[in-house]
């Protein structure tokens, strides 16, 4: 599979369930995998996932605008970048965001999120 | 030093070359190095510089609102996040753009960009 088609099959993956039921999240993450939230460090699947699970909001919707991906060497990981917006309940107006994720291969050839850097983009 | 002290000082020392001269910037990349230019996949340090020399603008200045950083993985690799907006010669507004680069220790000690993946937000 072209590292291009994987890198859009995780985005839309990964927004699927952040958008649906955050707590499920928790399968994309391991014990390193590190996320820093608008400048925030958290380490830890648990701490990640408890993190995202208690942003001040219900239901939200990504959309996507653009997706950009990279090998990120020789340990067959893989740099993804993304930039959208989102729809937050009640706000008539769309957050622009960006996020990057470096994506490392599991034994049984799946990918899990090692790196993950989101910013929401202020006008 | 500390991490995020290596990841402000290599974004001052970056965006310091691009908009003075842009051409020195080679010395940033090696023949491995990966950029992704507003979607285009450029590889090695001539093609880069080639394309970076070549935008149609003499003049910028970059203006950087956030720098996020994480270890990328044993290799000693650093994932630097960059927002911020961009100010061209007779624009009126400024652009706001997202770059995330992968940088990669060199044996002298120094680093090198890996990946460099750049991004306009249009709003």
């Amino acid at each position: 599979m072209d590292p291009d088609a994987v890198a859009k099959a995780f985005v839309g993956h990964y927004y699927n369930l952040f958008d649906s039921n955050r707590a499920n999240l928790a399968g994309l993450y391991q014990e390193g995998s590190m996320l820093t939230f608008e400048g925030e460090k958290i380490q830890g699947v648990q701490s990640i996932v408890g993190k995202l699970t208690s942003l001040p909001f219900q239901q939200c919707k990504h959309n996507i605008s653009t997706v950009d991906c990279q090998p990120s060497g020789p340990a067959g990981g893989m740099l993804v970048f993304v930039s959208g917006s989102l729809q937050l309940p009640g706000e008539q107006h769309q957050l622009k965001f960006s996020q990057m994720f470096h994506l490392m291969p599991t034994p049984a050839g799946s990918y899990y999120v090692f790196n993950d850097i989101f910013r929401l983009n202020y006008a």
